[in-house]
């Protein structure tokens, strides 16, 4: 039997709509980085844009492509979340005949070996990965990835302050590091490339993590924690500090990519001082970060 | 004892940062609107930006402005959030004289007094309230009014199924709505003026809510349910159908607004149908509008 | 370099804990059921007690205990999370030798293939699995395995509401389900074994979703859509009567289970007719609901 | 037109249900505390029993008795929470007609001036109460008043870890605090009273705050930020040390009270240094703690 298309309908009230799709899509995702399978479960988010006298999209047809990328991706070894969001722009203008752009994002906890500080243990280390691409009809398409990575920040400002209280007491504290509060810290990386160009989220997380105070670590043994709060607080970081490390970092590591490239860094500090969070962001291209 | 401004020192790595500040601080504010004082409880994230060659932002600063600028508008008996956003912005630029440009953000629940659909009963419905304001030294001022309202979708396509179905079996089901799947939907309109124009919270909610199939009720006796079902499957919509009532309401109602205004409507229904959600948005300016 | 053992001092208050460990401890898993293997992503919760003199646990531990469980269960093709959770409460016992008592909890999405109703599409649905252990130094263990199912949920009361306004109106709707108000509703069903006997969690799934007026489906192309609203119309089901439900399936099922096994059954319906949820819950033993 | 009552219909599965009801319900509210009008949003949960008869419960009644029951308490200028969620259960009893018991939660932000440690500047901060009562038919009831403080924790272990480096590096460090990590901690202290018997939010929000290494304040000005570092640094303490000092009060400020109150301490630290939290509790009765 043959059941009315309601969405090839003209609309009631015909006005484009910029996307329209599903969100908070859940699928077990294998991806190979390295010659090592990880397997991931991602989150997505899917849209195409609608012209103005079509009633609706036919929303299936989402599900329908992230399916099908995913098992194809499955089948070829992807090596990345953003191949896999490109790939599936690509089916959804190819599903959605009438749409003009596509436009995916996945996110997804992801898993690393690290070596704790001092005992060079071995550690799972838990990050997320963000990741999206957007294609338009005419063939212009661009490619974002990013990382968010949990670590530790150290206030400079009141580190400098116990110094001086302490010092004001008789107390000889030049040349180590005196107490300051410390915290939770979510540095964000994100790159967005154009087509031809890519980086490593490997290499994100790397950089992200490097520009906070210290790493964290899921098990951390009596040494190896002192050996962490050492070297915290032997790195003192603002939120403004943590994002400049980060571009700068960028800025050395990615000589190769083209000026337009876009980068977003973000430091949030859940400040073990306060109930609020502390903030620091800056969102700009290599061009501008290179002069 | 002077304690030394750390912040103040020449930054290590001499970038500029477009967003710093704080997030996530949680207040008690007062609201007059229509000579009735509403209580609420806004979150804040208030930023500037910072030159390259500063090493951080005195945090502490912000925390000031905020306490100060909600004392001032309780006073003032302020009618709304922008209002408050706006009168943030400028007490940041005025305490962080290095900065060039300052943004804030408050959300907060709302509460209405609504008319249950048949039985007229009052009841307490709850909104969401979302309002912003940048502002540059140079004297640009933009302010932002948005609402999040809770209403039911019902969906035409479903409908148009089931009575196929039902007709196939030999039902009469022609002049009367039949089953369909039907969910949640949060409804959001959003509106950036230029300065000099406003526009009112209360109006947009109207907007939003009168967009999808019906409202919500917190109480409703069983013949407000009964009139409730049928209002909604009267009114079948999809999430595409939601946000083209609200982009048309708005151009209907703020003709004498100026066309660089922007617009953002958005539906997004908690599907009943699927553990996933469906979503469409538009973003745009009152000139496409009307175009 | 020996560093002092600071949990093993005294405590200076010395009072008994009943729950001291770590929480949100997340890290990938596999379990093999019916010869498939899962990638799960578990997050866990552990504790021990800990007695009246001693200040601190070594919180390191619980960690150690966690990560070496997860390996060995790795290797030996464990079928189950409550294995996994009984698995590090007995570690834990002897990791923590002052320890009376010790618990563990872990949740994680899981995902299973389905078919749609009518074209019979394979299609992979996600639900949550929550699993824990508690076991005494003197050998006491019980397991706990639970299920998180998102169904829909049709309400029977606004039905009987519409067809009678209908009916009321000249319609002939005798024979048929009518309008009403339906829902995302999340059924629970948790079942406590003594020591010896076990449930299999995928059988709880199935339970706890043949209990909802209908299950729901990531993809569900026209035809699908309109069964799956015919279907969940055609039992209409209260919060309460999804509950009863399970409590029936279970008491059939499990006449092999001792009486003295507990049972949680629970089914939370996202109303989509108001702003807040409808909530019903039965805490029980399979002795009671056999009298 | 009279619509059926399909509530009161026989059950189809006669089980009994233990809780039925409401979740998520959101009201603003106004309680009077030593002659201070507090405009709290309080999140309610209400519930009945039912019986294996009945087929379901009226919820609209329970909306309906939180309504009536706020608006009560309004104008008799209600001091608590738990007295709210008193009246609660007792209207939910009479017009339930057929429930053996009742039981109200509700939770609120709740906000008191406080004062900065070094500058005594004012500062408004933000806690979250935690009420619920239960009421059977027979007479008995129970009413539970709890908060949840955000404060700072410092751990003792790593700090004698530093100093055991540093003075093996030839630093003079006896006398004063050396670097530890620290981090947000959420203490949560909790008291069940019988009929005739109550304590003080305040009172209780008090102790928790004590508890802790050290308060967190919304606004900190150089040298309270400092003082408040050197504070915490000077309590350093383990989550272990946290729940028995929130014991120690409470043993020593309730002697008045019965010894079968129940009390719950909780603390959970966010640490710093790792991705997950750490955690203690101690669930008991005034009786336990006193022997």
């Amino acid at each position: 039997m043959k059941l009315p298309d309601v969405q090839a309908h003209r609309a009631p009230r015909p006005f484009r709509l910029t996307r329209v799709g599903v969100t908070g899509v859940v699928k077990p995702l294998r991806v190979a980085r390295h010659g090592r399978a990880n397997h991931l479960v991602g989150t997505f988010d899917v849209f195409v844009d609608l012209p103005a006298e079509q009633r609706g999209t036919h929303m299936s047809r989402n599900i329908e492509v992230v399916n099908r990328v995913i098992d194809e991706h499955v089948r070829k070894e992807t090596a990345s979340l953003e191949d896999l969001a490109s790939g599936i722009v690509h089916a959804l203008l190819e599903r959605h005949e009438y749409a003009a752009e596509a436009e995916a994002h996945v996110s997804a906890d992801y898993f690393r070996e690290r070596r704790t500080p001092q005992n060079q243990a071995p550690t799972l280390e838990r990050y997320q990965l963000v990741a999206s691409a957007t294609a338009t009809r005419e063939g212009a398409e661009r490619r974002t990835i990013g990382v968010e990575v949990i670590g530790m920040s150290a206030c400079p400002c009141a580190m400098e302050g116990s110094r001086a209280i302490l010092a004001s007491k008789g107390h000889a504290v030049e040349g180590f590091p005196t107490i300051t509060h410390n915290q939770r810290n979510v540095a964000t990386l994100i790159v967005e490339t154009p087509a031809g160009h890519s980086v490593e989220a490997d290499e994100l997380i790397d950089i992200a993590e490097a520009s906070l105070s210290a790493p964290t670590y899921e098990l951390l043994k009596r040494g190896d924690e002192t050996a962490l709060v050492m070297h915290a607080h032997e790195n003192p970081r603002f939120v403004e500090d943590v994002v400049r490390e980060m571009l700068h970092a960028v800025t050395t590591r990615y000589a190769r990519l083209p000026g337009d490239t876009l980068v977003v860094a973000r430091s949030e500090a859940e400040e073990s001082i306060h109930k609020h969070n502390a903030f620091a962001e800056r969102t700009t291209t290599l061009d501008e970060l290179r002069s």
